[in-house]
């Protein structure tokens, strides 16, 4: 049973949780296109089934795998992985999937963002997306819940929540004319706090350096719980991303959350910088409509591109150099979940990392 | 979380329940290939829509949907029912699904059977069959229970049981060798007994005159209730049909079932007999590996290929000279049900009924 419903979540008293709030289940999509995932995706379905068979151990994980690959799919994960068929155009359900609210009275509802693969006509990564445009629908049937329709342009990793009424978000994805050019930033923090039930917005400026979604916060920036930011970092004056990361901390840093409070800020060394190899790029096939990769690309590598499980963080191991250090900061940020590094280039080779391929569905 | 399971219902003390046991759902696939399905399956889709909508009032139902069908499907379908996308081959869920069985202390697992599009290369309807040899495994991932790979061909459609350790099928599906050449009748006996919990097989000898499937019981004949059997009838003494039923009626009379008992016979007039006419005929594609329809092709009908829900019977309106008596006949057989009758002449043009287009999740 799944209705679609003409009211918003803050109307209905729905809110978006944060992600660090307990957890039913996880989605996640199998990769497959032949030119995003090299070597036929073989490399990086290794990597997707580490993560998922990583988070399992968390809570009840479900799996999306094509006609072509369900079969490879289920062979592959162990039993404890559900393997459901369903056509996508690629694989990040963070951000083509739903985003699921929850009334703390045990309701459990989806809100179904419009999805134009990270800019449409105008920039987007890919063509078609049609598909990927009707996950968050099928999520939603398969898990049986009622659905909002929120008419705008939106993708899941360009929020994050505290679950009390703050949302953090870029200027960079959100006020970008490929997304929805007719709405102003007002009409824009109007549609969350509708479509999210926040009440506040903390507007950070451009994403990571080099990140094609449009500058998502989830690879910039994290809730780690209310009143407490993860944000990624360098030291390095030459490195574009050194500007980004500061101009972030100190609007986090003036900023007050929905309840008023000072936001704590924790910073995050980067890995890297990283860079797409000639071998790596030799491994994916050139097709019309989808985005190049070139060697020496530059990665928009980051370990804020973590996966909030009920008992476990899952974050991308990217580099030797660092991380060790990025697990022990993120160890202490959650003293109280294990803290499980998965080998993850393959993901970011792909345009994205952990959090950007799962999407949680929230305890009730 | 489905482990595929080394040991068999039986050892595990798992029995199928009869079909009259209550239900917690019903799945169905949407019909769409065209050269089964005239005018490009949209009459199918019409009935077959019905027929969930009429089920979905006595229980869960879920439609499964292609790729290509999934919006059209779900935009039909009122929101009570659950569509999930599947890759098929066709749309036969009693015979390429699952059967459930359970255990009676709030356990259920499921049989997947091996299937062939009722006869493989020695007569089977399509080529290839690839998808539908899946939907079993996928059915059951999606309900989350354990599996049994059962090592023998057989569809949903060619048992009936009652429940209580009485089987009943045919010789001319079961003992065919477009099935299990390499089985005789005691090690196909065996199989049933380990995979279905059964311990008496009743075996009628042929089904209904035309039937395309190898003679499935299921449109010959129906378990009532235990001890109780439905079986489709015709006084026309130069109808095929006549010395096939009355062989049904002496083997089902002179039978006992597990518990010793005698079996009580209810005959239903068959409708018709109807055939595929010029213009019906017209609108199916030729494709070569499918069998041919050809006008004048006499039409295996039946009422007793009926779905017993869990508080409603969905039986076939195929005949107006006949609809109503059988509706008569069978709300004295069920009086506490609902008889429901829904148009299926579309449905048995593609080769079967109702019953072949349903398949129940047993309660626990």
């Amino acid at each position: 049973m799944s209705r679609t419903l003409s009211t918003t979540p803050r109307a209905d008293g729905y809110r978006m949780p944060g992600e660090f709030e307990p957890h039913d289940e996880t989605w996640m999509i199998w990769p497959e296109r032949t030119d995003n995932w090299r070597l036929g995706a073989k490399p990086a379905q290794a990597e997707f089934a580490a993560v998922a068979e990583t988070i399992a151990v968390s809570e009840r994980t479900t799996m999306v795998a094509s006609k072509e690959q369900w079969r490879h799919a289920r062979d592959t994960l162990s039993p404890e992985i559900r393997v459901i068929e369903m056509s996508t155009n690629d694989s990040w359900i963070r951000d083509s999937g739903p985003t699921f609210v929850i009334d703390g009275r045990g309701g459990r509802r989806a809100v179904d963002w419009m999805f134009t693969a990270w800019g449409g006509l105008r920039g987007g990564l890919y063509f078609p997306w049609d598909q990927d445009e009707l996950v968050a629908r099928k999520v939603i049937d398969v898990e049986g819940v009622d659905r909002y329709r929120a008419p705008i342009v939106l993708e899941g990793g360009s929020i994050h929540v505290d679950g009390q009424g703050t949302l953090l978000t870029t200027e960079e994805c959100l006020l970008n004319p490929n997304r929805n050019p007719d709405l102003s930033r007002e009409d824009i923090e109007g549609f969350l706090y509708e479509y999210t039930g926040a009440t506040t917005v903390i507007w950070l400026g451009r994403g990571v350096y080099g990140d094609e979604t449009s500058g998502h916060v989830d690879n910039l920036a994290s809730f780690v719980r209310p009143g407490v930011v993860a944000l990624t970092w360098t030291e390095d004056r030459h490195d574009p991303q050194y500007e980004i990361s500061r101009d972030a901390r100190r609007r986090l840093e003036t900023a007050r959350d929905a309840r008023g409070r000072a936001i704590e800020v924790v910073t995050i060394p980067s890995p890297g910088p990283l860079y797409l190899t000639k071998e790596e790029a030799w491994g994916i096939d050139e097709v019309e409509g989808t985005k190049p990769r070139t060697p020496g690309d530059r990665l928009a590598a980051s370990y804020v591109n973590y996966y909030t499980g009920t008992t476990r963080i899952v974050f991308p191991l990217l580099d030797e150099r660092t991380d060790d250090e990025a697990q022990a900061i993120l160890q202490r940020l959650y003293p109280h979940r294990e803290v499980v590094g998965v080998p993850a280039r393959e993901i970011l080779l792909g345009g994205g990392n952990i959090h950007c391929i799962t999407q949680q569905v929230p305890a009730v």
